[in-house]
């Protein structure tokens, strides 16, 4: 018996995102699925983030246990050879005895895109905020090193959440402007030791504010002083936003 | 009544291509339904190429006659009202009387996208040829510049084509790597006053074999001189291809 550990990406477009619920096409669903089939095992499947409907993952990371003989190489061939072409297993590699994706987190990284183009791009519509103004991308930056260091977050966290507290560390905001294939996107990268539920589309939708010149750049740290949800901008779309990187002290 | 040009961008990925069938979504019946809903009229829209099924637009051409009053702008944004999301009127313009976008067409600039990469791209696979190996590009561009000129290309031309003469003057072909935010890209454009049924797939799918060293250099214009369709490599799939740039003297 041996705990593996699976970086994993996913198109988030047509999952009903990653936790698995009666009747809907999930990714947690989808990767039991594929590990029945690789092993023949029924495992419970633990990943770093429960990403909601629409998410993206370039680097999610998922753990279970397995009495398997199976090599970390067959592992990565026999699952991407059963999964679906929008989930696919990047690496394989063992993790300690005990080892859980989400409570040996030790920080996640997350990304998230918007199209701030003069034009509707029909590529990025599942992949990309759409956003009908230029952005100020200096002016989100500043503004988000506001957020930087350890604060109450509670004014970006949706309701709904059960987390024992809304401190969160914020070790990175970064906010800049870069070419992909189908033109440029504004990317908004957040790095935090925990994230709140919906914090960084929380935090996205009030950057985008004084990336429209709407507030000034200490807005984001006024309502992060205030505590209060209501006073933040809006919460940016589930299809822009893509789970980066998952940290582990291994 | 006047004679408008439209210049607009799709995703092909959820269309059978452009030409209308019966049952079918097209983009040329979605282009028709968005024009009765604009102005109220029934009208036929023409195209500069009948783009596959999977096949993308960036810079697709349209023209249609119309009786309505609306401005160019008005009629940019009705139509960008009505039609889904997957397909967008970039431009509006007047056209000559009696202007139609194949026959007036002077050539046309297509793009394909290979992915070489070492892993699967789950954000890819409706919009890049997944390929298995890395590719030699410099070899593949040396490789295109044997197809540059007039020939007679009937060796990348599939069948079920009932054009008169299968002599075009290819104008360019450009192969190089491009580097993207998502990961590199192979990118190949060819430029011609008119391609054959299936042609620039039929091309990609030569040069890719010289990418991989599998065929020299100049095996692309062995195959063109022998003018046998069953000598050249296999088609490239149609979800990597994209109608770039189509030209008029107007």
């Amino acid at each position: 018996m041996r705990t593996v550990r699976l970086i994993i990406a996913y198109d988030g477009t047509a999952f009903f995102g990653w936790q698995f619920q009666t009747g809907m096409r999930t990714v947690q669903q989808t990767m039991a699925e594929a590990i029945r089939a690789a092993s023949g095992e029924d495992v419970t499947v633990v990943s770093a983030g429960r990403t909601d409907t629409g998410v993206h993952a370039l680097a999610q990371v998922v753990s279970f246990v397995t009495e398997s003989a199976l090599s970390n190489v067959s592992w990565r061939r026999a699952l991407n050879h059963y999964l679906p072409l929008d989930v696919t297993v990047l690496e394989v590699a063992d993790a300690p005895d005990g080892f859980h994706a989400i409570v040996d987190s030790r920080g996640k990284r997350y990304r998230y895109l918007i199209n701030d183009g003069p034009r509707r791009d029909v590529f990025a519509r599942h992949y990309a905020w759409r956003v009908w103004q230029s952005l100020d991308v200096a002016a989100m930056d500043g503004a988000g090193e506001g957020l930087l260091g350890t604060h109450d977050f509670a004014a970006f966290q949706n309701a709904g959440s059960s987390r024992q507290t809304t401190v969160r560390t914020v070790r990175d905001v970064l906010v800049e402007r870069r070419r992909f294939a189908e033109g440029d996107r504004v990317v908004v990268e957040i790095e935090a030791d925990g994230f709140l539920y919906n914090m960084v589309r929380n935090i996205v939708g009030t950057l985008v504010e004084v990336g429209k010149a709407k507030r000034p750049v200490d807005w984001p740290a006024t309502i992060l002083a205030g505590r209060n949800r209501r006073q933040a901008g809006m919460c940016a779309p589930a299809h822009g936003l893509y789970l980066l990187q998952v940290f582990y002290d291994l």
